[in-house]
């Protein structure tokens, strides 16, 4: 976006924390951040969000029109010819009511969404940004806890929660540390399928029959068929966040890990990858930072050629090869909506995901960038400015 | 170690699950498994035990002689010239007591040990393979976690939890993934530095005036200074394995996060690596694998020679530039101790390490080892012969 914008001839502002940081005017100028090839690369490089993120949720102006007049005053005292938004679906809720606004308002000034979210939701793309590299670390973490959890000579169940409130995509990507001759994880379960602890015992149970170590990815969003988390305590009050989305999931995995240390008597163990699965850039996909440099581009393309109320988005045309092509969908289509994983790329005992599934996701994580390695260490970028 | 036996006509015969795999005489002739130079490299790449490990403890022979005498008869049956015993501590001291009861015996038989533990903590040897690919993921992650916890515009403190139930070896390596202008982790707790929950929260406390998201390295065995864990429950009864070591610690990142949460009325969050800090290979230091695999070599070359009761080991010429000369140390002098970080290489409040640590750990996660990635993933190697 930045090389896009500054090939373009435009200036680029940076907003620090999203549109919450926007109202305390968090705005920086990123040329002086940014001044040669070699920031922008080590951009590129560095895990998370370079300018920060929120979780503040605009009211619908009609409820509240007061935070629109007080950014639409801030974007014309800086000149603003286009706003660009970064993130998942929250995010375009956010720039979809601007956009609307804005038109309403007859604003010359353009809003564009920009997809990225590890997890994976967004109706409108074939995937998005982000999903690709979430989904290398998770399958190579999961082959690499695989192995260590046959180490022993000894019966035992390791699960392994992955991120996916409502949605496993990314519990699913782990069916890609499969070898052709080790199966790897032996089950997974995601939102999408619910089951209820016996089930999941019964089978646990019959697969230590051929095997003594056995791996279950997990999400964190996994259910019982009433609709109630597979988590510790059994869903008494849920907290919903800003969005109303039910708030920091965890759990999954040490309540599971319980139950079957129970019934079945045997050793487990429970792994959550926490945060790294998002941040993990040292194992990022290429074709996903690729992929996100390219969609960034066109957001940027679009809003200059004068769209507004869209988002760059993926088509794909073919597995194998991977062949895809860029399109621009509007955003009032796609906000607000939650793709979650087809039931028919699920396998029929709910605990898995087909090879329809993988033939999906097996071209998002091909390709490695190296990191740039200082000392040993990848080296990320530092901001000048608000660094901390 | 394979390599080195090959080149030098040696048939090698892989021990499964260790000693205890060998009482059920779990062994198997290597040759067919690593047919060509390809699974040898793959064997170099692919992460955790690949023979598999234990954690039985050989009675001394003067309690129980029976063990001694079954493998000694096994190691006879099969024309065993030498015994190379790869492990931490524990191991050590498996094959201290066979090369003893063997020079007793007078056997002709030779035992080698060969040091590999990420926790660093063996006498005689500067460091023990392992621990530089640990420190280089340990490092690596705590830098991207640092990122994460920054993202939002918030007041946040996350504790990590790393490995190492006596020594702060692993909890310490944290400390490289400081920038020059960018300091990450904040504190680090280590078993040697004892510590209350009231002086770190007051600590954490003054972090929090000059920034918005402290990271917290916590070693596992972080104490308090009547030597209880700083986990919940404080300490009731305490675990012991078969080899005398509290078992299966962990919690004090969950418990500190609560503490924290609690009296500063912050949001808090624990990670814990788990055994992704012990098996994530993608990872890997080049100079821990190329010393690792030197010191294979070594202990092969010293039983060929006619050496028992020995292990090979590293000694440190130069920090900067790193120079390190291979020697031969007996078993007996390390075996059943356990190698602290130096006191004077904590920081003056306990929280932290110095630059001497810094410099010590620096060179062991030097250089990176592109794995070989198929379908975007890194390929381990699979076991023909008892494979799961």
């Amino acid at each position: 976006m930045y090389d896009t914008a500054r090939a373009n001839g435009a200036g680029v502002l940076g907003m620090r924390y999203g549109i919450e940081g926007l109202f305390e005017e968090k705005l920086l100028d990123l040329e002086p951040e940014l001044s040669s090839p070699v920031e922008v690369q080590q951009l590129r490089q560095t895990p998370s969000s370079y300018l920060g993120s929120c979780r503040y949720k605009l009211p619908r102006p009609e409820e509240n029109e007061e935070p629109y007049e007080r950014l639409f005053s801030l974007f014309e005292r800086c000149h603003v010819a286009a706003v660009l938004y970064i993130g998942g679906n929250d995010s375009m809720d956010t720039i979809s009511k601007l956009s609307a606004y804005g038109e309403r308002e007859g604003s010359s000034i353009r809003f564009v969404g920009v997809p990225k979210t590890i997890d994976n939701d967004l109706y409108g793309t074939d995937h998005t940004p982000g999903y690709g590299s979430a989904a290398k670390f998770i399958a190579t973490s999961v082959a690499e806890i695989g192995r260590d959890s046959s180490v022993y000579d000894l019966r035992n169940v390791t699960f392994v929660e992955i991120m996916g409130r409502n949605t496993g995509w990314l519990a699913g990507s782990s069916a890609l540390a499969s070898q052709e001759n080790a199966i790897c994880p032996d089950l997974i379960l995601l939102p999408e399928s619910p089951i209820t602890e016996d089930v999941l015992t019964a089978r646990v149970g019959e697969l230590l029959g051929q095997m003594k170590s056995v791996v279950v990815a997990v999400s964190e969003g996994a259910r019982r068929p009433d609709g109630s988390l597979m988590a510790e305590p059994p869903t008494s009050a849920i907290k919903l966040d800003a969005f109303g989305h039910e708030a920091a999931l965890s759990g999954a995995s040490r309540y599971l890990a319980s139950v079957v240390a129970d019934r079945l008597g045997v050793k487990t163990r429970a792994v959550e990858f926490s945060t790294l699965q998002r941040c993990a850039n040292h194992l990022a996909s290429a074709t996903d930072l690729d992929e996100a440099y390219a969609l960034g581009g066109l957001a940027v393309r679009a809003a200059l050629a004068g769209q507004s109320g869209v988002i760059p988005a993926i088509r794909r045309l073919s597995d194998q090869p991977y062949v895809t092509e860029y399109i621009t969908v509007n955003i009032a289509d796609i906000a607000n909506r939650e793709r979650k994983v087809p039931l028919d790329w699920i396998r029929e005992d709910g605990m898995g995901v087909t090879d329809d599934f993988v033939r999906y996701a097996r071209p998002l994580v091909q390709g490695e960038l190296v990191p740039l390695f200082v000392g040993g260490l990848p080296r990320h970028i530092q901001m000048l400015t608000w660094g901390r």
